[in-house]
């Protein structure tokens, strides 16, 4: 095991260093030639000149008849004026104006006579009712400028002005290679150790909306001279290249080399995090682009250091995109070393935008696809205290912000059930949930950080739920407690029940591999509470403290073979078709403070638990029961 | 001749009625399924849930060993533990965990022996540096609910969720029958009378931009058969259709008929202007709208027609558009039946954002091109006066709009190449001219309504240009002048000279046609005084009173036969190609007030006609001479 060390570059001295490099290398926009009709959203490479003009040819703009202005001087209601059939037309309107010709009077003036003649009671001033040539465009003048986006009307104009072809700035073909021996096509049914190569669908979209157009390459394998074969196609064949992982300084990392080997590596290694392993390299003015084989690494290195690239292809500066202050729920803490991009989700509650870290992991892809925005943490900080105001960029509008529903706590399937619902019903509107557990929700809720909060705790003195901590931890009340569902909590256990779990107390059987849930979660003060009752030593429970967020990813341990008993709801052990044994029924309530209680977004979540969609969905997952949801149980002024 | 009467329903009610009469009869999005990878933009039509987890097995997240955590147990600095080969396996980052094991030891903690064996000195953590298995995303969760939009991170997260193909929103397909016997694809060469068929291309990129999938069917003559059949046909293929031109009540409008034969037609003539003869009509769910055949009118229609419906298609609210508040350089007088559409040219002059209204004929699809808003004169008022502060709909980013240096004053096609340089040369800069002559340039900038004026106006009793008229026009000073181009005036002639043109009276010859330029235009102004000093009665120059906006236009008319002389400058003569008569040079030059003197765009504007991109440009044009362009003449304080 060999290691290469990195780099650190700053990301805004790598940007411009690169950019400079390629430029001095001869990096430029190429262009390319395109029917007019198929032009739409393109940047014009030249000024475009009309051909002809347009109308190209004198037009009646009436309908009625075409004549000579001269001979209808003198004519008034008392001295009409008659005119033969030979000095007059019948036109219609966009009928060419005969030679000679150089007025049109309307229809309705016109006296029609019996011996085809016509009379006229008004003069006909010299082009009046008469479309010039040119009115519109003509011939020789400039359309559009240089470097000017198309538009439908300039389509249009185009045409009219007899275009039918124009230059424009050819889209940059970026090619994307994928490797690594373990990658495999997308694929329902992947076997253990294949990674399902999405990368290049993702970096393709991303690509696509920046205005380039991406060509895809077969996956190679970890092989140098495979990789160094396919790096001298794509750069023979696109304007960019992106050689995707391989970039880190492992064992089987042959990206630097690679690139090398073809043209020059100008850095390898980002001060940034995600995303460290990029490498700017370039086969003379063609940016070839080492990129991180972590999903979410990739994104940010395609984001910072590629799209730069294609901006200036396009000679427009670089996008701004827009930014916001939020406040941040918790802390970051990040490495003085890197420049450091936080996913996170974001809400409006109240007049308060906040920001709440997703999970950090660079393979998480399902984190940025659940982000708003984009925390920035400078190099040279140590990370930003929870309450602090960061600067936010927005992956979505502000205003779909504004429409959402921010719901913190307990998790349940349901959960994502009702965000459907809710946004089937008013597309306008959207459920954000965050799985933080029963106090993490009822923290959110104290802090203002959340709208609503579903939550499931027990009183164990009383055997009530939920309605006892709400008196403790909202002494001064202004919080409201909403019906959802009842639901049943047990054991979760592999298909089969082999270790012939009967009771609770079972799971300190010997080399049974329990999977817990994280503290502060309701189903975790359950557990706690039942190793209590019924004598349970943690000690004993191998496992114990092997913690996950959400019923499901219990559920998955145990149904992977990576654990044999969890607890969970009936539901998530029905879905993923595992053995169950009831422990206890209870009540999952939502917890709604007054600064939310009386607004669009709280109203429609309680019309859509009242309504048949919820029900019927409900009752479809099993393990559930309903009794009045949406109905307010408890109100604390 | 023969009338339908129009009906006048104000646009509200057509378009709440029209999507009402539509959903009654079972208006609604169709869906289908589409693969993943080719999803990017598209909306859900239903919740996707993963079919897999991701990871789908448990790996290892760091470079190093796994082994079963217990056989760590005790393990210290100074009783370190040794494994046999059996007890661990060498894993890779992403490597499956084996069977069995629970833990991953990083390389770096990793003491290799000689004898195969390890000795670790740390115990290891059950499950630490593992990645679990559905840390992305479980099986059977919810990736994304129904109507969202998919990005880039979506596609990632649906391929890692064993995802490959999903139910999306299917774009509605939008037939596009052009009909007209006057109506001929587009060409460059047209005979008088014909029409180029270009309404088809704008309205197809407008649909593409909402988001759906034009359909354009050939060209229809006005046979109503042929129109009907038409018309069968594309309702049958499509989920709505256009049916372009014939909206009208004139006689050779079938449309009303035609849709009438194939469904039902709810209104035709809508209270709008331009778009009035609009049609309103259905086949079942389907619906048919009637477009009437100008340009302008048509895209309004469909904008404000159609659009909405593809908006109901998607389920999404109407998109808003932005809108500021701009004041009016030019009184609006609109009738009081209709509401009407008024296009905008726009500029940021100082902190004031003002909108001069573009030339209004529905057939001129260029002023379209060229508007940057729309402002909306609404039903029963008669029009807004000069100064008013009006509400216009945005065609253009605002920044842009900022960015944008307004020049309003005398012709010359060299602002168009002006224009072009200085984006070139700035691409985020642009400029904006508007013809309204030199005096009304002067006006512009004295109004605050541009940022500089090209004029050339000669003060008679001395001989001089330009000073005289800045003495007059800003006494208490306030603007600077700078240099542009000399260039020569003189009368432009059919080609060959055919009324043998010697002097400037020879205008007066018999059946010569003048064509001439609006009054305020510095040309004019020296038209008149040349009238006055070679003794020309204006009332013996045929044509006198008819008035072209710039030299293209006089010359087009001209070069087309509809006149015979007029004046203008050398080089539109001579892109023409017709004959000239040189009659004085004159000196074209820029006014600009102090309050945009010392601004960015000014500054760039110097900078371009002191550059030799601009003097290349002008010696190929012809007719100009250049003394030190760019430096400033005359100020006064």
């Amino acid at each position: 095991m060999s290691f290469t060390y990195l780099t650190n570059v700053p990301l805004a001295q790598a940007k411009a260093d690169y950019l400079a490099a390629l430029l001095d290398r001869g990096f430029a926009a190429k262009t390319e030639t395109i029917p007019v009709r198929a032009s739409f959203g393109r940047l014009t490479a030249q000024a475009v000149y009309a051909n002809i003009n347009a109308p190209h040819y004198a037009a009646s703009a009436m309908d009625g008849v075409a004549l000579r202005a001269k001979d209808t001087f003198g004519a008034t209601e008392t001295t009409p004026v008659t005119l033969a059939p030979e000095q007059f037309t019948v036109v219609d309107t966009g009928d060419p104006i005969p030679p000679d010709c150089d007025a049109v009077v309307m229809v309705e003036d016109v006296v029609q006579n019996d011996d085809e003649s016509i009379t006229l009671h008004a003069v006909a001033a010299p082009w009046q009712h008469i479309r010039q040539i040119g009115e519109d465009i003509c011939a020789g003048e400039m359309i559009l400028p240089s470097f000017t986006e198309i538009t439908p009307a300039a389509i249009g104009a185009m045409i009219a002005g007899g275009v039918q072809a124009l230059e424009v700035v050819k889209k940059p073909v970026v090619g994307i290679i994928p490797t690594g021996d373990e990658i495999v096509p997308p694929c329902a049914d992947p076997k253990p150790g294949d990674i399902l190569e999405f990368n290049s669908s993702i970096f393709s979209a991303m690509l696509q909306s920046w205005g380039a157009e991406p060509k895809v390459y077969p996956i190679v394998k970890d092989d140098f001279d495979l990789i160094c074969a396919a790096l001298a196609e794509a750069a023979g064949e696109c304007d960019m290249v992106l050689l995707n992982a391989g970039s880190s300084a492992g064992r089987e990392d042959y990206s630097a080399e690679a690139i090398r080997r073809l043209g020059e590596v100008l850095c390898h290694g980002i001060a940034i995090k995600p995303g460290k392993p990029a490498i700017l390299g370039m086969k003379g003015e063609k940016p070839i682009l080492g990129v991180p084989g972590y999903p979410v690494s990739g994104i940010i290195v395609i984001e910072e250091l590629l799209r730069p690239l294609i901006d200036a292809w396009y000679g427009a500066g670089q996008a701004e995109r827009p930014a916001v202050d939020a406040v941040l729920t918790r802390p970051v803490v990040s490495g003085l070393k890197y420049q450091e991009f936080v996913r996170v989700r974001m809400g409006y509650v109240g007049d308060r935008l906040t920001a709440s870290p997703l999970p950090r992991g660079s393979g998480v892809v399902s984190s940025f696809m659940k982000a708003d925005g984009m925390a920035v943490i400078p190099q040279g900080t140590e990370g930003c205290a929870a309450g602090e105001t960061v600067r936010v960029t927005l992956l979505r509008p502000e205003q779909k912000l504004r429409n959402t529903l921010v719901v913190i706590g307990s998790h349940d399937p349901l959960m994502d059930e009702l965000a459907n619902l809710v946004h089937r019903a008013d597309r306008s509107m959207f459920l954000s949930s965050a799985h933080v557990g029963s106090m993490g929700g009822i923290m959110a809720v104290r802090r203002g950080e959340a709208h609503a909060a579903g939550i499931h705790l027990l009183d164990t003195e009383t055997g009530e739920y939920n309605k006892t901590y709400l008196r403790k931890y909202f002494p001064n009340g202004g919080v409201h407690l909403v019906r959802c569902v009842g639901r049943r909590q047990g054991l979760m256990l592999q298909k089969g029940n082999p270790f012939g779990v009967r009771k609770f107390g079972d799971i300190m059987k010997d080399n049974l591999r329990y999977v817990n849930r994280q503290k502060g979660s309701g189903t975790r003060i359950l557990m706690d509470y039942l190793c209590v009752k019924d004598g349970v030593d943690p000690a004993r429970v191998y496992g114990y403290e092997r913690e996950e967020m959400t019923h499901n990813s219990v559920a998955v341990q145990i149904a992977g073979d990576s654990a044999d008993a969890g607890m969970g709801i009936y539901s998530t052990a029905k879905l993923y078709d595992l053995d169950f044994l009831p422990i206890c029924d209870e009540e999952y309530d939502v917890l709604i403070p007054d600064s939310a209680w009386d607004t669009p977004l709280i109203r429609r979540l309680i019309e859509t638990l009242q309504s048949d969609a919820f029900r019927e969905r409900i009752e479809a997952m099993g393990g559930y029961t309903l009794d009045r949801p949406g109905e307010e149980i408890f109100w604390q002024e």
